[in-house]
């Protein structure tokens, strides 16, 4: 269910997609679990970020060209991602949030506001490296268009939008990312199932030496814990090959050769929702747990990585803006170790999520990525007994 | 009405008392206001930190010895203040916090769980450099005595002290400061009119080129604005004679010469309290604004200074610890101008406070230092019509 | 000297242009210390940015169209400040920087990699709020038509784009700032004196209830203290007139009534750059003491305002990328004092050059933001013994 | 090879002795990698932090009394640790540092100025929660007495001292650390292998539901890479046994059960000390990878934990103080990557190595904390066919 552009898939070459059709029938629409990889926790109902009561997400997905790069012309292999925290009401209804920085060769725009206020006041945006510019500025004019009546403008400017690096694959310095693609993706983001792997702004990704690109996970904890959910989307492009531990199993190197990067010149942004009601300081608690799940991956966050986090709570409506004392909730610091663990084993499926659902991907050059091989890696995990179903539990 | 130690206050000298109390004469019981000095915005009844409800202020000042130092046996010049966020209950009912760091040449423990949890779990305690750590464990066994019935004193470890260096009067390594020190300024910690000038912590002190030391001012805003309070306490020990403004003059320049200071090598610490329903963030916001009342006074924050700042709010009790989920009141970001202004202008009329307060001391090796001129102060200020009185409004 | 857009310029209504001229006339080509405010401290030969060797400034100034907002069309008061730290080797060279944000109610792009590397890897660039995006997405095709053979485009993605909000007098949501703007600004900058007022990305600005835009100052140490140079440029939009002081006295409330802003919606971004040899921990030093020299002018700091600023040293050429370990050169943490106070005075000086250069200006709906009238000031400082000249020192 | 304080080993009960020793033959002088555990990367000649020139390490261990808590009086079970960046010499050669806090429920003293400068000016000491004063200023004093003549002791007066809490084994509001424990501590370090387990600060640690405490490894680049050394010391006291993890392995679930805790309440400190050539902020990049090793272990950081990190280089000698211009060597970023892995893997080595060290520890009231089971480990990892060895690779 890729949401693509209409207007432009025209443009894409029809071997490209008969190749890819090909692809998703011999490896199937399959998500992590579905192969047996164990992970720890109980998911929300879609195990996906829209598990989290409010949350939309939309995708604009380019895919058009192929073989030599022309600067300008493609091949096209990238596009946007739409995070909305309360869906369109996101705009006049601003949200708690934090965010931290594991390793910041990466961009995320609207920071200093989210730290300074602890409001993330409209959608989070993710696309490729050079374009975030472009998404930037369009949130804003999709703002002014579509939001309550400040002609002025000024209360929104400060838009969200972060990035990883598509170059590979991608004619990233061809801008080919426009206005309307961040348009689309906001206007039809919505709740239910979320699009993995080659969609959105992940669609040109590369992580762990295979295709990566958009993940998603979640976890519900017990009542006893306060029966929150927490949500987690990762959009990935980090990571090399020999480092990669799946099930907590260094899968990547019995794994036939991907892409011999040798090292971690990759990116991975990652968006936490939860309904629990935290504040400001609470949330950037969470944004600082992910370097805990991507540690289960065996990531090292290479120097050229853009390992960018952020963390909202849906609770607490109508808190923002002038008027008066708000009276917000606040769980106790000494509740959230839940979410805490939430977050980390989250963060572990929805990148192992993306790179499932990844399909092989040939962009620009004919340079290809390939899927990790998901028989493979099932008998990789079965060697050492880590993999749920007939003979392992 | 300074807090001294009675079981130390034998040691004393005579003549140095006697000094003492002439100059006390001639200069009176006096702060800035009281000579004329123009300040903007509506101070508290007692333009103190204690005009915010439940804030409590204790003092140990020890003076004793004089003349040649002997390691170990003075003279001694020093102190220790205690700030209770909530007096007495401070123990059990912690409150919002938030802190910044403009030059970290200097020490406050602590704040690694005020910035992780958002709250200040105790009193804040201001010594000298070298006596931080006995202040620290004395708190947690202060604590752990007259706290709750929480044996395991987990929940209470991470004491907030902070310091200023005196070494140039006092005995600094001869560590002269007490675990029963430390006790007293927070047995008799009490609301009302704060003592400022040579005491506590700040007794040793030096600032601008004359002798500092703690200061104290309050802004309450008008009913419009909330009716807030938000007070400030300084221990002042910062700046160079040649940079020093009041009321905007350099007057550092016109006055005769101090202590002759090169290079700014001191240190301030500013303690900032409001009765304002703020959230961690927004205090550390507070926190930041202080700089903005010591550029007013012409502070570059030197190299060897450490600049430290904590903000606290007497808001949202009964909010810390286990026991579901909390209900906090919170003033919108765009409600906070106010405390801003009055942040930055209590500090500034705080330092003065110290400076003004502050009287002559001779400490090690019979070194002096001369507290600023009074008369020559309200002279340099009329010449530039910037004396509040008679001939200048 | 204003830099002007030749394509865009028949865009301009003639009477708008012609009363600016006039203006001009009547207040004359000024700085503040040509009226006789006085500044401490030394300033290099032009008392700019550009007095760092190799610092390079460039404006793109868009004045078009007058009389009621038709969003899209105009009026336009707006523009594009490009500040190349080692001029067009900057592409390839990157200098050492750290910034810090005081308020972060605004945006400067590429924050996180500064802090992450230590380095800022091209210009600085300034615009309005709303235009960040093109301007940041143009840098990077700018840097891939100019830079090194990196077809990749890999290493500079991460431009710095910072911005102040001008929608009281533009047409902000008609984003009438294109890429071939900041192309504009990066090719014609240059060394030399810098245009001041209402040029570049300061062309629609209001400070402190007067017209505001770019400044610029400098400091030169002497050779004691190692005869550095410390330049800043400003794009200032802060402020509310009451709070206002120059040269220490709060002129603001004496002056006629500017724009009676209630409270500071502002913001300040301020650029510094030195031939010190800091290191970038020692660079975010400079920038952390921004607020020092804001504070001598009252700001307080508003919520609405995007203070944020970034310092930079154009010492250690070739220390950036790959191939060995590098040989860097650092002055001493000790030896900073200097430039400590530096930042604070030509912080001080460049917000005041920037309202006496600035003039009058008609936006958006006829309305009028006026300079701070020249001759008013002088009189008020006189009052109070502040102007340098025939009858004060 | 217990470092214990000789005046205090008398007051140890000899049953309790005989004990420990019984088990120390039981289960053998062992560390993680001899009982055929799998870790990736090359050691060290010693894998541990001394691996890296010039590293000293010293400690106090206390252990004494048994049965029942009587506040003051015992039993002790507590200690302290001493790193010494450059032996005996760090007192008047300082080294870069930088810190990163995952989780702040803790203290480190000395981090504002490690932040500010860039600098550790001497050692870092590790010990109780409720110690920390005793030893911060302890270590003042040592270097006042044995440090350049600098009389006035300004210029280290900062320590950096951190704790974990072992209040659930030791009398920990006893204060039985002692002035003479920080100087054994400092004196008695020494370059050479390093005792791991229940050694000074890391006497009386609970990890991961078993016996805890201090461990170590390193790591050794090849001659491509650089040829540098990295060295960790962890001081360990985190977690929950239900989400250990051992070489990827959820081992916590299937080994018997431990100390039953709920929740991760406790801390871990981690220091990393490397040869590579890095400046002040490239350190804290080395900092904020420790989490990585943490995730790879099941860590979730807990509310309760202190999880606070340091970095220091031994390279760049002579670079503090005044005296003009230092030239220092810096690693460009881009040749980091190998140093980030290796700080990720040590990080994993050094906190299994603490528990395969740690030998059962009864403490107060008889409570006993058992050491992890070395043969029943060998047993889980040989079933998920992840033991080095005979059966296993």
């Amino acid at each position: 269910m890729r949401h693509i552009r209409a207007k432009r898939l025209f443009l894409c070459s029809l071997p490209l997609f008969l190749l890819a059709a090909t692809l998703a029938l011999a490896q199937g629409e399959s998500r992590a679990r579905d192969l047996g990889i164990p992970f720890d926790g109980t998911p929300g109902a879609l195990n996906a970020i829209t598990d989290v009561g409010g949350v939309e997400v939309g995708f604009t997905t380019l895919i058009s060209g192929s073989g030599k790069l022309v600067v300008g012309q493609g091949p096209v292999r990238t596009g946007v991602t739409a995070i909305l925290p309360r869906g369109k009401k996101s705009i006049n209804d601003p949200v708690f949030a934090g965010w931290y920085s594991l390793n910041g060769n990466g961009e995320m725009t609207g920071t200093t506001w989210v730290e300074e206020s602890g409001f993330l006041e409209g959608p989070v945006m993710i696309t490729n490296t050079h374009s975030v510019g472009v998404v930037r500025d369009a949130v804003i004019k999709w703002r002014f268009e579509h939001g309550a009546a400040d002609l002025s403008g000024y209360w929104w400017s400060l838009p969200v939008v972060a990035e990883t690096w598509d170059g590979e694959l991608n004619d990233i310095n061809g801008f080919h990312v426009k206005p309307d693609d961040a348009f689309h993706a906001l206007n039809t983001a919505s709740s239910g199932p979320v699009s993995e792997g080659n969609v959105g702004g992940g669609t040109g990704m590369i992580c762990n030496g295979f295709k990566g690109g958009t993940g998603t996970a979640s976890r519900k904890l017990s009542a006893k814990e306060g029966g929150y959910t927490l949500g987690v989307l990762v959009q990935c492009n980090y990571g090399v090959q020999s480092q990669l531990r799946i099930a907590g199993i260094p899968v990547g190197r019995e794994l036939p050769s991907g892409i011999p990067h040798a090292e971690d010149t990759g990116s991975i942004i990652v968006v936490v929702a939860t309904d629990a009601p935290l504040l400001p300081n609470q949330l950037k608690r969470l944004a600082r747990r992910v370097p805990l799940g991507l540690g289960r991956l065996g990531s090292y966050s290479g120097d050229g990585s853009g390992d960018i986090f952020i963390a909202f709570s849906t609770a607490n409506s109508a808190t923002w803006g002038p008027g008066g004392v708000k009276h917000v909730a606040m769980l106790p610091n000494d509740d959230m170790n839940s979410l805490f663990l939430a977050t980390a084993q989250a963060v572990e499926e929805a990148v192992v999520n993306a790179m499932i659902a990844a399909r092989d991907l040939k962009g620009i050059n004919d340079f290809e990525v390939l899927a990790i091989p998901h028989a493979k890696l099932q008998q990789v995990l079965r060697k050492y007994s880590r993999l749920v179903g007939a003979d392992n539990t």
